[in-house]
């Protein structure tokens, strides 16, 4: 079987997008495995993922369909699109400080061949978790942040991230602000997880807050990061019930398997080219 | 704005069938406001729905687009279809026996507008909830069943559906197995609410099973009856935590909520026409 | 068998509270058929609910219990304390505007004999759910509210309350703020539903402003009415997913079904007395 | 502060029960931190856990409470109960066949702390896994299991677990049956991971049978391991959606992570001594 294509899409809406789009794939003679089609009529916006084997896989043959899809679909409906081969691992880099449960979670994912992507870079403003990254091979680059060095720390970030060839920048309870031009060099491939239910509990101690407010459900929430701290739009989120019998220990404990299960999951639908973003909201196409 | 027109699929799976159905929607320049498409790679099944606005919704206008449609894709690639108009109301009637909670459910969605449909039938083996049916002016009919007068009870329940024009049945806790016939007679348009996590604790007391088993958790399944009780192709299904501390009777007042919240997610995706059924299996496009 | 007594306490937390108040049940014969216990560490306080079948349960035997409790371990201990009957039913008042869904439920759950409780009275600012009320031969008053005559308005409702012989007041929907001098006159027993997973989307429109947040879970919140709007103690709370797909018409749709049930569970721990208040928070013994 | 001292006590209900054990507790000057009693009224049966922290905790103060408790309730009442202390560390050998994600997050949470627990020991019937357990600096022992060789190799694995000193033995999907006289050996304490919501689809292949039913949720079952397999008493259930998309083997990627989280929450109940086993169900304290 040939590698698969999947193609991500977003334009206004309008008559016979998805015939256009499967038109042009039909005339390659690929085999569509996968639809999935999302109107937003209240934001008039179209959202598309297809994916497909195609006649054949071969760098020329995308390209010959690349240029007709753009050609005769992609340009006269003003559509912004992405095109990926299934096959291609995606390049991860972890970003973490002391807490070890996500990382953990995400080097076994890794190393289980649960997913087929690489991690070549674990990046920590401290040394507590260096020997993790050790015992799983992975080359850890300890780069401290201060208030005062912090341009400096996330230049260096980004020269590393380069020199490893990373697509993928994954905060895992890295405890640090990244700054508009980071995120920009990335391209908003930065993905974070949030110790509560957002908007519920946005900042420094959600689980404190939690505790004082009172709540009987906890959440954690995955979204990628903007300029606009814990605002950016979320891929994924999860619950947990408490009761008044759990402590504020009690949370953070209950909150970890949260944590660790909802950044896979949002992780996950990146890495299989699930997620289109628009109006600072996600299209997850599961 | 047009009335919706909704076309259920599904047929083998073959390239193009995308292509070649939203190609004559689009001919007639229909405006599709939703598609949902799914291939069972295992079975080598596709399915597929589509709701669109079509440029006229006289009678003559959705003829003439089915002829098309019947032609030139359905009778090709030997789909089975079914084209709704979403202006048209069902019709459904309720078989009760003692106990209460999905009945006055259903009673309050339809009476609320929640949902637009009719309800002009609720037939019973008991007289208990003949009051509330009373009280909400919806025809109620006493039919005893025994399991001497049985066929005859069921002669007599079809005549009722068929003199009140009714589309589907559901089974708010009826306590009573229909027979194959029957189901026959309805053309499958039979949903119940069993009161478990289906295929656990199937048959007749699921929550003395339950708690005498210590599970932890309880639910409930809406499913299409079949011939084989509680073994027909499920719709919805939810569930709650219990503890040690649930004796039957919590769970029995636990599992009220789940089963009318079940069933009523079931009922609605029935009456949206989101379901396709195929081998035992529901295709539920929400 | 004789009637339940339930005795919940809270008090500062000192050594011996359990066996103390044990002790005195003991000494009376008592049976104890379900004790909960909870100390928060944190804050020092201790909360304790117990519930038993006493050797006899006339009016004197209860109150010679009481004064014995009292002069030995209430008074010593500095506790806060409600002694209650398990077979006494409360009164229940439902505050509506023109959203049925709770109010429909709550009458089913009180018609068909779920709740053993009183409902002798609905009040509404609108005449739309009338017709609900008189169905179900339930006294309705409609008592038009608007800012200048906001305080006449709650006199009368109070008026009516008072009249009725009402415990509890339950806002099922109502959309309007009561005041302080309201909830002081009904002892903080008035128990509301909001529409989200509080304290995300406090106010007005959470279903618009989750659907704008692009959350992926939405919820639903029952709390004791403070002087705080939104921010009274919470006594239940659950979520359901929503997906890109699901419009705010959607969410509204899917919020519906939580918003019943969490209020109702809500107000089932509070009829069965189950709730305890310190510091904003509830303690519920399930 | 002393250590905590942690008292779980099972017996033919009686009147008097919670007062009696609190009285000896309150004579030695322990303070109680924590108390949950529960009554099974059906079967007649008193389950508690207390926990304090006594006045002194060297060893013999603790025998002298041990001896006054037994002699003046746990005899006079025929209580079985054991004694814990809350410091003591459990000793836990981890059983795995191929898949790795349970062990994975097992090892993360004794590694990071995250449980204060020992695991001495990795056994397996496979070699798959010893690189992960050498990574961790775990003992790794391959024992192979054939139907021949069955009891040769359990007395192989009782030796190392008796060497080792363990505790607990989890069977993190171990995919082997063990013996009646292997349970008894280890005084019942063998947890096992069932990948489906038992009673649905024990043996096995659950996902394959969840799939062919069309079943909408999936679940996860963790248990104490008795000589019925997969019927032994259920610790803790988590279950997850599933929809007609889902493929055998996306229930099978879903399912890990439910698996890896209710065998850790089981796991965690049972080190923190809040597990009461009676009629083949738990009473779990959390």
């Amino acid at each position: 079987m040939t590698d698969k294509l999947i193609l991500l899409i977003h334009c206004p809406d309008r008559e016979g997008l998805v015939a256009s789009v499967t038109n042009v794939i039909r005339r390659f003679r690929g085999n569509v495995v996968d639809l999935d089609q999302h109107v937003d009529t209240e934001r008039g916006v179209f959202f598309m993922r297809v994916a497909w084997n195609p006649a054949t896989d071969d760098e020329a043959g995308v390209e010959e369909f690349q240029r007709a899809f753009v050609s005769e679909v992609a340009a006269p409906y003003a559509m912004q699109w992405r095109l990926q081969r299934a096959s291609r691992r995606e390049r991860m880099a972890v970003f973490v400080s002391k807490y070890s449960h996500c990382l953990y979670d995400l080097l076994a994912r890794w190393e289980s061949g649960e997913w087929d992507v690489e991690i070549p870079l674990i990046v920590s403003n401290h040394r507590d978790l260096e020997p993790v990254a050790r015992r799983h091979g992975v080359r850890f680059e300890h780069v401290p942040v201060t208030a005062a060095t912090k341009a400096g720390a996330e230049r260096r970030q980004l020269e590393l991230l380069r020199e490893a060839g990373v697509d993928l920048v994954v905060l895992a309870r890295y405890m640090q602000i990244v700054s508009p031009e980071f995120i920009a060099a990335m391209d908003g491939k930065v993905i974070n997880i949030h110790h509560s239910f957002l908007p519920a509990f946005a900042g420094g101690q959600p689980y404190h807050a939690a505790n004082a407010r009172g709540v009987k459900i906890i959440g954690a929430t995955s979204h990628y990061v903007t300029a606009d701290l814990d605002a950016g739009p979320i891929i994924a989120q999860d619950v947990v019930t408490v009761s008044h019998k759990d402590s504020v220990e009690d949370m953070v404990r209950k909150g970890r398997d949260l944590e660790k299960i909802v950044l896979a999951r949002a992780v996950y639908a990146h890495l299989m080219h699930q997620i289109l973003v628009y109006d600072n909201r996600t299209v997850v196409f599961e």
